[in-house]
């Protein structure tokens, strides 16, 4: 907010040539270990919609969990911007894909009456709290990009993936995309959009403007890059609520359906419970694989916790 | 194809206002007792595409059964055409949608984050050659009418419906659009297209222009239904196949999954049977529920069925 | 500014339903005179874009001016998100639509080989500068409607179209869908969508969603409405940056191609003194109609304009 | 029509990999003396934009004649296959493009709020009867291609350009996709998209099959092809048809505005006479540049010829 506050003074030139935007992208390269265009957007249904419109023509298909927030959270918006693309939903424990599966369906010979796979979409850490390490994600890439698929990388909660996975792996392994979440790290709504691969990049802002997300004054986006990038919060604050979720789990009175490894943990909670938890004042939503979430954010404290933990044992 | 030749001879206005393209369409009318403007075009996969489009904006879903011919084997032509609408796949036996999960998902409530039903697609018969009884049809209708929806209806193979299903049924229980086949009921490549939702109607063929779908000879199309519908021969056909449909399944050494009311027959066949079956010539089709497909068609003669009889015990 | 700081306090619920998002609508609503859903978007591209997709099936047009900003600026935004729909630009001066050829082209009949007109969207201001007056609007707005177009308001300068144009009259002259500008009043970057015709409405925060146009939090592009509804500077700010246009035509030493009615002036300049105007350090742009803009805003001050003037003055 | 009856008998595999289509699609290549890949669609309007759509990305341009068939006469058919790609208008005489204005169009940069050209489309014989000698397309492809863009070529009457242009130098030069027409050639509907460059022709297929215009009897479609190339009836035709152009041209008593170099000629006339010639029966089209045309086909007799020319002196 201060950053955002700090970028509000002087003139500048609009349309992403400021210099807020230049100082956020370099933080990005540097935090990435490697070159590549960055754009600021201020939706990450858009920042993920526009990415894989870029790497999948309309008669071809993403291949994704088939829980992934794209496939079912985003009102088909890869499918708009991708003008009918189809998305191809593999299994996979946790939200990460099951290599087999993955193997399986690249090894699916093309026909003219299906979507073929023209791109692999990873999430990490995935929608049920889950990282993937490097070998992890290796593992999906390599056979993919012998395949000849363009890899995507939704890192809305990149850096709470962090230690187990080190940001700096996704240029080293080949994604060509990268969506790095601000929103979800506590910044106002920004995401930054990174491409690895030059090419992707021609025209890219005449897509962004034609989807509606060239923000003429991109330094309101860039700056809490900026903000939270010089002084390491981004990482900072992934950490600390990642403790936080380790702390809640180890209070929760509801069995844990997965391992611990970011900010978030996933329970087994009947309805009465989950009503019961919901007059109390918690709203805490249901997932896909019907467990109930509960996120920890960089602001959320050691008595919010307990507080919290308190709730949960009232509703169990 | 006699019609067609007719139909070759002197000259005719174009773009459909030819006397060939009013005559079938009168025949068409007449067969489905009903007022509706109907229009010709060359493709199955476009009919259905053009029409499902016409009843659900981008960001909303049609409703039909998870193996619908319309969700996966045209490459997503529906999407496409309906820029990036969702088809949400309804469970159900032998290809009929189960009432009560087109209830449930009825009853979801409207969420920004998803795409919510906007129409409702049946096929009659179905993929796996099942027949939707007027009653049976009424039991999704309704629901989905109440909840407003469009009705569309896929009659690739509708005459082969016939008798369990009456062809003017459609029109008294709200069906919008109705695509009735051509190609599959033994025509050169032709569907129609029936509209008895005149507000539908408006601009259609502006939409056909647009889609690459509006015949400049309209009467090349309109033809095939002309000869077929003035002598009867599409229902007599269909009988004919359902008959020869009939006579393989009490044939069959291999278990039959459906009950048999049209012209196809879905047996379980093990791989290795089916492959002996195709080296001996046979070729027939696995499907997305596993089975092994025998289709009869107009030309299909006891002989052709009691020497595929042969083979089929050969293979097993 | 010190409205989004405030909106940064406290905890929210996400997606339109905090308060500060209903506050603004409230004041817009009374902005207005006129009850009206209300959304806020982030890019003023977006916002013209999804609404005309809102009212133009793909195979139909929008009537709009020839230089419209969303016909010649926003890389085929409203193309895009209206999956292919046309843009019929129509003559006038000053950026005002000529009646005589809004009626001609309403006139001419549909066919099914052109995109025939599905709405009008009209800029007040203008993208030169001129102000629709509510007679000069009714001109236009009647025999759209008559014809059964749906009435679309560019507004992203709306607030300096005051006085000439009174805000309120946009509902009473049947107006369907406006978009009031922040950003270019000087806030950081938002733009209201206001739906008149509440069943175009139906569904749209899933329209929003898929566009990728739907904020998680809403209220930060709500709050800049608050904080300049509340103490009436939208208008007060407009109308000191139309004052300082009328001052800057009085000094300007080029001729001003238009009657000056709101906050910019179009001035006849050739390239030799647009270079040494640029060299001296005034970034100024040539426009569709080969003029050279100027445009003020609330931040201009009395001494800026002297300055400027001087440095037209050397530059002639 | 022979060649068509004769592809109807005997059975044949599907979705053109049949012997029709395979010999149909030599034939193609032998007239062009060129590898390509060969599909048959069934409509003129969608082998222009399916073909289109492959040369251009949504946010970019297709270059064209102002008075192109594809930019005025297709309901927008490319705009919605390329899923709102930008086609920009290029003045010059008879429907031949400037060179100097394509070239001035090509030098503009490229800008984020513009569409920019990614391919050049070019019409032989134009939709105004002129013929682009080898020379002519030299001057435009040459130029458009050093920018990086992709070449069409509408061939919808390009037999009708021949002995003027050779159709064995459109490979030669460099198109990437052709579409050589049959319809207007004189066969039931049917239109062949030719594809040299290999790489565009991946996953074609299944782009047809999305768009609805992948034939599951392309034997209907290719056999015109065969029977009109196998005996030089493709060009005699239009030779024939030419031939009846040049001596109507000649009894004409009307002023003939372009150079008659194909089938067609565009007079000046007045609409009293355009009435006239109406009402005693004989229906002509006025068209975009306000001239009157009359086509000849491989069918305009002598005496035909003669009878409108009879026809014509009354109206005038």
């Amino acid at each position: 907010m201060e950053a955002l506050v700090r970028a509000n003074t002087g003139f500048e030139p609009s349309y992403g040539k400021d210099s807020v935007t230049a100082r956020a992208g370099d933080l990005i390269r540097q935090f990435l270990d490697a070159d590549a265009e960055v754009r600021f957007l201020g939706s990450g249904t858009a920042a993920n919609a526009v990415t894989l419109a870029a790497l999948c023509r309309p008669f071809e298909a993403i291949c994704c969990h088939e829980h992934a927030h794209i496939r079912l959270d985003e009102a088909g918006a890869p499918v708009f911007y991708g003008g009918g693309l189809g998305m191809i939903g593999l299994p996979g424990a946790a939200g990460l894909i099951d290599p087999a599966a993955l193997i399986e369906t690249l090894a699916m010979s093309d026909g003219a009456s299906v979507q073929s796979p023209a791109a692999l979409s990873l999430t990490n850490t995935t929608e049920y709290g889950a990282v993937y390490t490097e070998a992890a994600m290796r593992a999906l890439i390599e056979p993919a990009k012998a395949a000849g698929l363009g890899i995507h990388l939704d890192g809305a909660r990149l850096a709470n993936a962090s230690p187990l996975f080190d940001p700096k792996a996704a240029a080293r392994m080949g994604v060509d995309i990268l969506v790095l979440g601000g929103a979800k790290a506590g910044m106002t709504p920004t995401e930054a959009v990174v491409i690895f691969d030059r090419e992707l990049a021609r025209r890219f802002d005449a897509r962004l403007k034609q989807t509606g997300q060239l923000p003429s004054k991109s330094r309101f986006l860039a700056a809490p890059f900026v903000g939270m990038l010089e002084d390491g919060a981004l990482i900072r604050h992934a950490q600390h609520a990642n403790a936080m979720a380790r702390k809640l789990a180890a209070l929760s009175p509801f069995p844990i359906r997965y391992a611990v490894q970011s900010n978030a943990i996933f329970v087994d909670m009947d309805e009465a419970a989950h009503a019961r938890l919901h007059s109390s004042g918690w709203r805490v939503d249901r997932m896909w694989d019907d467990t109930v979430r509960f996120v920890c954010s960089w602001a959320t404290t050691d008595e919010t916790i307990e507080e919290f933990a308190a709730g949960l044992r009232s509703a169990a």
